[in-house]
């Protein structure tokens, strides 16, 4: 069951993730590479304390001593260098520059687009083209420059981060080709003027940022292998990248930590808020030195009244407009998903957008630029105004439906925008919120780098606008009943409009924050954390966050939060959700068992224990390594190693002239055989991971048949092993040609017999890295402290025991599982968007196959079963 | 070398306690309550269960489906009640009103203060008498209560919660008693005008009330009993104490975070700021519905130019007030706890203060209200202002120093404190920086409730404004060069001074979101920032923060942070710090190893080992079920049981004449006793907690020549053992006259002689609780994962095993002293200042001996040795 089901899992990773794909053995990778760069470490201190001693006795003269001096100084600079201030330092201004260009360049790309459009007002069509066109190219140039570049670079990014951080190496993620095709896919997505945002990618470049440089300031040596240390950064990079996008660190901290982590090191506290506040800074001092600002301020500055922001009795107000804000925020998170769902489910659509990639970006761009064009639908909506000038118009401090006559206002700048002289100003408001909802979700749906906090930013702005101008229209002369006359500030409305549903979307309480450095005022910091905390309490209880969505879309490898308050789950234990049916390797186990059970599961790793009537758990063993056992004892240098024997004990006997059967003198020899190989093993390195090879001549064996009796059996795995035979069968021919081999005078019968021989030895596991403490639970932890336990340390599976005996095995699969059975998310678990997509590029899936598999089906098809003639066999092979 | 290590880790908890104490076992008391909770809770799920079968079957018809649904009904209610957000609002209106009605107390007793001294403006001795004499009563009144009432109430509270939420139960500190002094304390002491803050202490309230009201919800039943939801309302508790204190809901969560927690869970993010926004919704809502305030606002507002709040050229001036604050912070730290230490050190004053422990308030409070008596020294540091005012009067927007001239500036309001006819303002303002600097410090040490914050943040503010005020009168018409002129606002320095200065003390950035929320303002978000982090940066590289300093004084059993990257602590592993002389049990000992390892050590849990050879890992047992095993192997019951068989052995005995020799025959009674026991054992539940009766006679045995030679012996061990029967000698001979027993015929030589056969057997551990899944970490875990591990979990001990084997065990203790001998902090192991003051006191510490202690003395004063004679030891003991 248990191998089955990680099988299954393996699989589900491979078929359903949305945009990128990934390797299924991340954990495996990880592992792997954690390995290679503690030994890699441990050579370099070696051969440094080396080189010392080697300086010293090669001269004692003045002339070491300089070079060890030197030798030191050097080390204390690149240890300098290595200091975590100077990483973040670096990160930060990079960020930031990034921050600035793409802001410049998508500044330079509307500005484009408005003249095109304005130059052409002579004549509608030509205009209508312009405007639709541009934006059309941008998008379809940046789905397909992506699509090649780096499929990775698609989305938001946070989600994948979240993940990342979690402890699972998603590897393609942090490449230098997918930072290039996400910064300029951004830039040109948002060029286009399509709803879409900055900020989620701008997390994901931030990240990659930080693992590219800390891959460069590896080459000075250092710090900068220990992988702990690489997860801190990563947080800390996520809090860069807000930061940078909204100048707003404190926020982009708060932000980050809600959105990406689980458990936060408060450790980790200062490297974020150290690396935001730069970045943010160089962001607008890059801003002041280009004459845009004056001095530092916020980036869409207000100008409310400080004296009297609200009344006490415009509170209800905001409570309101908090609570429709988690209904909407719940819609959006909820329409995006119905979008995908819709796309993947229609068979036709799905065939044709599969055939056309860049059909499904082209034609939702022109949709939505057709609606927005502003001499047509456009000017119901303010279809002309660019993302940034609507927020800047919503947050204005002035009245527009002043007296409930929108006539007398004097529209200046782009507010006029939102005056239709024959539509009120609120019908356009009203219209603006609900075509902007349904486009943005459909927009963050495009394969292009984008995030969807800013439109939802925006949508939520308008809202708060318009409940503010119903006020101000309500109450003219505001409610304060105190003599003086306080009107009503609908920016104000639209500050805590803008907090609630982009808090309802992303599920964090800290968009307040970034409101108020947004702003650059925090007057209205009640009315906006009431707003923000009523429309979270709502969101939270009807649908998963944006990001958890399409985690769960995308089918990462994620455990999902237990949720407000489930307070049944406390009484959940781990031996009710645990698999008890527990893949396991014996101390005194031969390598036939081992065989069979790396054959009968999919696990990454193993337990070891004591033996099959104690149970006593002695530690873990990855697979790998197991393969690499199992590969060497039926490997060729092994098997030459035995004929140079025989030859030896044919010699001999033929000497000592002795009357002993051959049968019996081969099964003697072979004993002799492994006695002395695992000496030599020993003083080698054989478990060094599974080697390239594969292995030439193996038994034909049904595995069900021979299977050792400790090991339970389910029909499924029989199941598996058939399809596996099935599958593996084609690679398996070729592969043998190469291998064959001059000097290996062995017949496939007698290869097939000494292999018999070689898995009936005792498995020999000095070699072995062996995992001496996996993680243990017990039977009566509670599902609540399991959860807490794998959140904390990033777990994939934890053993249970009882008094030391293993009992069972409880594996992130089984955990999320138990988590959602009891919460009940409903419509989820779909095949990701646009799959297709990806189903008809080169498919990846042929690579899984492990080692062993080969190893497997090449026993089944090459060697002699005892029941067969030997001469079958050999033509088959030969 | 473990037992020895644990054992003065205890002691030194009793000893070095600062103000409070708190009793040895807390752990065992932790795990205790659990149980009994767990127990508890198990009991009534299976009654309720029953209750509602009795229902079914008692009566078919309708009434008793009513009285189903009526219990259900009931149950549903009771279980909204339970849900979290009920709490957190309750809890965040306790609080706040605790908040607005201990401000109201406070303002009333400074007013009083003020009328008492403007009243008596006739004469200065009598004004002088007035303003020295109302400070020394309240002060020593708090002293004096606070003492009688719950000495733990006593200073800010904060390390004592960062203490708690690291998972260590300071029982003590969260009673109702500790409430009561705290609050009464906490009015009086700021009441007096005295340089002390709320914050702290509020930290402490809150807690105090969540954990009051936890147990007061748990009436209602449901999930009250869960331990890790009350250690996350603990820490929602402590953001609505910032957060009601400041009316500073975000940066009462951060806040509380930084100072409070390791790793913070994000789940429970929502909870603080929930409860803080709800908090401090209600404590401004208050000021407004007492006309004090029209609306809701800020707590501080200031009024600061929006358009431009600052040039860019001033950030040199703000970085500087950042560095500066940095020192300043550290050296604040370390002048408080200089004090502590000078005070302690002083043989003399010690004695003194010991005899009158009031009198040491009392003087101090003497001595900082003359400096700040007004007509006197107080005219040159504003010194009639309170601390609200000094504040109001700092943040003010205009500047004191207009063009280098103080005169032409119209003082108003509080203001004019500052302005001295024949000094300079900026005199006036470093007069008060020093004399406030020292006297906060001073006062902070004072036995009362009381925090630093606040008198730090009015320091900073005062030390920003002198930098502001500097800056305006150097550039009188502003830096900027463009033509418009923006003058320099001083107040912003303030705010910027206050920020870094209150952040260098307690180590948090967090103080920045916080000087936003007291002033409403956000425009100077920049250099706040900039200026935090580097106070913070040079804080933390000099000294601990004050909360640490205050945690290293008092010795709370909390693991130190790894510092700004320290990366040669990589390098150290758990092998390197591990202590390998484990005390352990095996599965196969005898009742005499399990006592020989109880006397030899103080560990709160035994490892339990297969068997010395193969010293696998099973799992651990607490101490106090190893006791109990102990007794009820030794007991009375199981002796009268032996005397009923013997005497039926001895019928028989008589009935089949046979001829045994007598001592034969009790042997093998004694085997069938045991086995008979055993059986009875399980059905019973022997493995309770300590009885509190001890056993009466036992072995007079020296421990040290019967020890196995399994157990590894150090003479740290044997000296222990002697003190222990040294110390426990006295209530030996009391217990025993107690016990003497009508039924018991057995003389002291033949229960010796008993107890010594029983100590033979084999242990059965059937029925004890084992804890089967102790946390275990390889040797090769480096120092900062092992950090990370048990931070984390809170952890107090891990075992070091490979591949199963038992090789080390690490506790908190190694893992402290790994990490602070490398960080190498000077001067911090000190007595508690005025420690006098507890130790002529009740002592509690003669209850710290444990049941077994009492045990294997009776066994020493009682029974007989195997050398000695028999009349001898039957002669001393009746």
């Amino acid at each position: 069951m248990a191998g089955d089901g990680s099988e299954q899992r393996a699989l589900q990773y491979e078929q359903t993730l949305m945009y990128g794909r990934y390797t299924q053995e991340l954990g495996v990778y990880a592992k792997e590479e954690a390995a290679r760069l503690r030994e890699s470490g441990q050579r370099r201190s070696v051969s440094e304390r080396s080189r010392a001693l080697d300086l010293l006795e090669y001269d004692k003269g003045r002339c070491a001593k300089c070079r060890i001096y030197t030798a030191r100084c050097q080390k204390f600079l690149i240890s300098r260098v290595g200091e975590d201030w100077i990483f973040l330092i670096l990160l930060g201004l990079v960020m930031a520059l990034v921050s600035w260009v793409v802001d410049f360049c998508i500044a330079i790309c509307l500005q484009a687009q408005k003249w095109m459009y304005g130059g052409l007002d002579s004549n509608v069509l030509l205009q209508y083209l312009a405007w639709v066109t541009y934006p059309v190219v941008l998008i379809t140039f940046s789905a397909g420059f992506t699509q090649i570049l780096a499929p990775q670079a698609v989305g938001s990014g946070i989600p994948e981060m979240k993940t990342i951080l979690r402890g699972v190496v998603l590897k393609e993620y942090l490449t230098f080709k997918t930072f290039v095709a996400k910064v300029i896919g951004l830039t040109c997505a948002l060029g286009s003027g399509m709803p879409l945002g900055k900020e989620g990618p701008f997390v994901h470049i931030a990240s990659l940022c930080a693992a590219l440089l800390s891959k460069f300031m590896s080459l000075f040596g250092g710090i900068y292998e220990n992988e702990s240390r690489n997860i801190e950064m990563l947080a800390a990079a996520c809090a860069v990248g807000v930061g940078c996008c909204f100048a707003a660190p404190i926020g982009g901290v708060l932000f980050s930590i809600e959105v990406t982590s689980t458990f936060f090191a408060v450790r980790n506290y200062w490297r974020g808020f150290f690396a935001a506040t730069f970045s943010a800074f160089i962001f607008r001092v890059l801003a002041v030195w280009n004459r845009d600002e004056e001095t530092i301020t916020a980036l869409f500055k207000t100008r409310f009244r400080l004296d009297f922001p609200f009344d006490l009795q415009e509170l209800p107000a905001f409570a309101v407009i908090g609570i429709a804000s988690g209904f909407g925020g719940a819609l959006f998170v909820y329409l995006n998903r119905l979008i995908v769902q819709f796309i993947r489910k229609q068979k036709a659509i799905n065939r044709f957008l599969m055939k056309k990639r860049l059909l499904y970006p082209a034609l939702v761009t022109l949709l939505v630029s057709t609606l927005t064009f502003p001499p047509g639908f456009g000017q119901f909506m303010a279809g002309k105004l660019t993302q940034k000038e609507s927020l800047v118009t919503l947050l204005d401090n002035r009245t527009w439906a002043k007296q409930g006559i929108a006539e007398e206002f004097d529209y200046i700048g782009h507010s006029d925008a939102w005056k239709h002289p024959q539509v009120n100003v609120f019908v356009t408001l009203v219209l603006f919120i609900v075509m902007k909802f349904w486009m943005s979700a459909l927009a963050t749906t495009i394969p292009v780098p984008c995030g969807a906090f800013m439109p939802v930013f925006v949508i939520g702005a308008a809202f708060g606008r318009l409940v503010g101008e119903s006020m101000a229209a309500w109450f003219p002369d505001g409610i304060n009943t105190d003599g003086t006359i306080y009107p009503i500030v609908p920016g104000g409305y639209a500050v805590v409009g803008a907090a609630a549903l982009s808090g309802a979307v992303t599920h964090t309480v800290s968009t307040a924050v970034i409101v108020f450095e947004l702003t650059g005022q925090i007057s209205h910091i009640l009315p906006v954390m009431i707003a923000v905390i009523l429309a979270n309490a709502v969101a939270q209880s009807l649908q998963p966050s944006l990001y958890d969505s399409i985690i769960r879309i995308k089918k990462l490898p994620y455990l999902p939060e237990l949720g407000w308050g489930h307070h049944e789950k406390y009484n959940i234990r781990v031996e009710d959700i645990m698999v008890r049916d527990v893949r396991y390797i014996t101390l005194n186990c031969c390598y036939r068992d081992l065989h069979n059970v790396l054959l009968t599961g999919h696990l990454k790793t193993l337990a070891l224990v004591e033996s099959a009537e104690s149970m006593i758990l002695l530690g873990s063993i990855e697979r790998a390594q197991l393969q690499a056992l199992l590969s060497l004892q039926l490997g060729r240098p092994r098997r030459l190693e035995y004929i140079r024997e025989r030859a030896l004990e044919e010699m001999k006997r033929l000497s000592v002239v002795s009357n002993v059967g051959s049968e019996d003198g081969s099964h003697q020899a072979s004993q002799e055989v492994r006695f002395q190989i695992s000496t030599e093993e020993s003083s080698s390195s054989p478990a060094r991971p599974v080697p390239q090879k594969p292995l030439k001549p193996a038994l034909k064996r049904p595995s069900v048949v021979e299977r050792p009796p400790e090991i339970p059996t389910s029909p499924q795995d029989n199941s598996g092993i058939g399809l596996k035979n099935l599958f593996c069968a084609s690679p398996d021919t070729e592969g043998l040609e190469d291998d064959v081999d001059v000097e290996d005078d062995m017949t496939i019968r007698e290869i097939a017999e000494w292999e018999e021989q070689q898995l009936d030895e005792q498995v020999n596991f000095s070699n072995c890295k062996i995992d001496p403490a996996p993680f243990q639970l017990v039977e009566r932890t509670s599902l609540h402290k399991t959860h807490t336990i794998f959140s904390l340390l990033g777990l994939d599976h934890a053993y249970v025991t009882s008094i030391g005996r293993l009992i069972g095995v409880v594996s992130l699969k089984e955990l999320r599982k138990a988590i959602e059975g009891s919460v009940m998310v409903k419509g989820v678990k779909v095949r990701p968007p646009l799959a297709s997509f990806r189903d008809s590029g080169t498919s990846s899936s042929e690579n899984e196959a492990t080692e062993l598999h080969k190893l497997w089906d090449r026993h089944k098809s090459l060697s002699l079963p005892r029941d067969h003639t030997p001469s079958e066999s050999d033509e088959k092979s030969q």
